[in-house]
């Protein structure tokens, strides 16, 4: 498996592209997206499990019912949710690209991000479809992960070459992630392209599988978002051997799944809104999956940690404090704690209790902007990792005026 | 009922004293408090649902099996826990301040807060402890409410009366709260004394049943500590029958308490670590009080929402947001929202959708500094309120640095 350029585009039959028409008036930044396949891909999503749900997460359930899709349609700086006629527009939106495009309108991904509350306004994006359909190539993934982003500071894209018994393949992804982010089922917006030839069913099964420890194992903020959506489209133009089964060809191809969703879930976690860090909690030794990934996520989660990671405290009582609230069953007494980074790695505690470090070394540790917490349950051999990232000033700063 | 001075001393029987004794080398502010009462109290506690918890937990747990205490001590600056021999401590300081005190060591309640996972050194407690037995007095509640704060920045204390059949009552309470407050069963430290006379089996009912609506409907920072504690001792020096059911006494009884411990938790919230706002959040119309409690909860514990009552901006759909993956059976096209503070009232939510309001006037009302957030379900005739604080630059620069 190796990493290749071209992000959504680089399976093959994809194109995308992404423009202004200022979904927020003076905005001058991209805000309106889309990805293409030239023939209709098997297709599957996962949406937010929050009550509150967007009408775009209400349209595109109704659209992939029947597992195939060829196009994503996306704008950011409002989040179409909350509002009375939400799910006329994210309609509306669907057929007009459709109509564009000469397919159906039920073969369109429809999704939003940004405001929540105020009513999308149409006419900017039914003006600008025209021009963001001409302007579809293999070279646009680029703009298309630029319009997604809403306080993010980087793209987040990436795309992976595979074989499936001898069949060059790929698998690829756009997504936007910042704040309001703690996925549960599934998370802020990824939208993930591949040419392997696989049926709906199974890409359903291999996606519901993979965001179980991706996506899902991150969090910025604790807040579960009313807009998450990740979702492929898998069009088969690689030619390999449809896949039907969970055979050695799916095996495969989850694999390379999970290289993008990981790339994507990290990334999303380390550019969170405010974040000067990204904190990985590995926990190890538990005595099965979900007590490992309870563990994972609760330290992840912590304020109280998040802030002292920010100021590279080595406060390992707080990880202990978020194991203990985590409804976890776990043996205190049995837990080890160590703090790691490219800078070294420090034992801070040994069977639930402090042992004697170097405070200075702990500092250069966590100094870093990865930082890797390592937790041993001694319980098991069951483990996780989850994503996270500082609480910084920043963050505070960003929300305090975010609609302004 | 009539709010009256002296704290924790205002109940018959009760003196209170705090020293400091440099806990932590070199800190001036007081750090050592203690609680007395002339004759031994029916005493119940109520404590953290951590599964790590601190040694003076597991001793208090052991010493209120017979449901009586005399006395109560705690220190600030160290929270004895996760550390090799914390019980030993926690034992010791009981077991010093009985024999200075000429009472048995079981009826001691111990507490400690501050830092997890420090070895609590014995020596300057050991050698305090003298003094603060002789400097206890009528007056001290003030100095004991002030030895228990950290990072709190006012002190939580308050009296109040009451009469039972004819015979006049006194019920009160000293807290800390600040930051780790997300309680869950009980809170942060609390003590509370009264001279009525009731049970033991009575006085742990009404403690139980009035933190679920109290300490329970507070958090800070979503963090459960492990030392969290609520105790109260009642001496029965008022000299009223003794309360030994569920009778109109009771009844009046525990109205007493519930405005302390509402009081006290209020004020946990409105001084949580770096804190400018206290918010409320209301919910009424709901169809069980389970539900009530749950959306409340969840409103006032998004960082999101934190956030956006910092800033004065009202951003309602983090408020929806917030509802939405709070777990409870809502119909979100119901739900209105509205903020309130000294300045006005403004719906800025109808039927889960937005309505167009003044933002000048919400700024208005959100520049106030106790903030309450109204939800209506329209489902029913259950309420409950929360009581949280928003997220400021101050808590990222207190939790930062928290250990130096």
């Amino acid at each position: 498996m190796k990493i290749i350029n071209g992000g959504v585009c680089a399976p093959k039959g994809f194109t995308a592209n992404g423009i202004n028409v200022g979904i927020k008036p003076g905005q001058t930044r991209l805000d309106l997206g889309m990805i293409y396949s030239e023939v209709p891909a098997s297709s599957a999503a996962v949406y937010t499990t929050n009550l509150v749900q967007g009408a775009p997460i209400t349209v595109t359930r109704e659209h992939l019912a029947d597992g195939k899709a060829q196009a994503v349609i996306f704008n950011s700086g409002n989040a179409n949710t909350c509002n009375a006629d939400g799910i006329d527009i994210a309609n509306t939106m669907c057929s007009l690209l459709a109509d564009e495009l000469n397919i159906n309108a039920d073969d369109v991904i429809v999704a939003s991000t940004g405001v929540i509350g105020q009513r999308l306004n149409i006419a900017p994006i039914a003006a600008g479809i025209p021009a963001l359909c001409k302007g579809l190539n293999k070279d646009g993934s680029d703009s298309a992960a630029r319009a997604v982003m809403t306080t993010d500071t980087v793209k987040k894209e990436i795309a992976v070459e595979f074989k499936l018994a001898g069949t060059t393949c790929r698998v690829a992804g756009i997504a936007k992630g910042s704040g309001m982010i703690h996925p549960n089922m599934a998370t802020m917006l990824g939208f993930i392209t591949t040419d392997a030839a696989i049926s709906p069913e199974m890409i359903k099964k291999a996606l519901s599988a993979d965001i179980e420890e991706t996506f899902n194992m991150i969090s910025v903020d604790g807040d579960t978002s009313t807009n998450d959506m990740v979702c492929i489209l898998a069009n088969g133009m690689a030619g390999n051997e449809l896949i039907t089964s969970e055979n050695s060809d799916y095996d495969v191809f989850t694999k390379a799944l999970r290289e993008v969703t990981t790339y994507l879930a990290r990334n999303m976690a380390k550019d969170g809104e405010g974040a000067s860090k990204l904190i990985i909690c590995t926990v190890s030794g538990a005595k099965d999956k979900k007590t490992a990934k309870t563990v994972a996520k609760s330290v992840i989660c912590s304020n109280l940690l998040k802030c002292a990671i920010f100021g590279s405290d080595a406060n390992w009582g707080r990880v202990l404090c978020a194991i203990g609230y985590s409804g976890a069953d776990v043996d205190v007494t049995k837990i080890d704690v160590s703090f790691m980074s490219p800078a070294g790695e420090i034992l801070v505690c040994k069977d639930g209790a402090g042992v004697d470090f170097s405070e200075e070394k702990a500092k250069e540790i966590l100094d870093e902007s990865e930082i890797t917490i390592l937790v041993s349950l001694g319980a098991g051999d069951a483990q996780a990792t989850a994503y996270g990232c500082d609480l910084t000033y920043e963050y505070v700063n960003i929300n305090g005026s975010y609609r302004s």
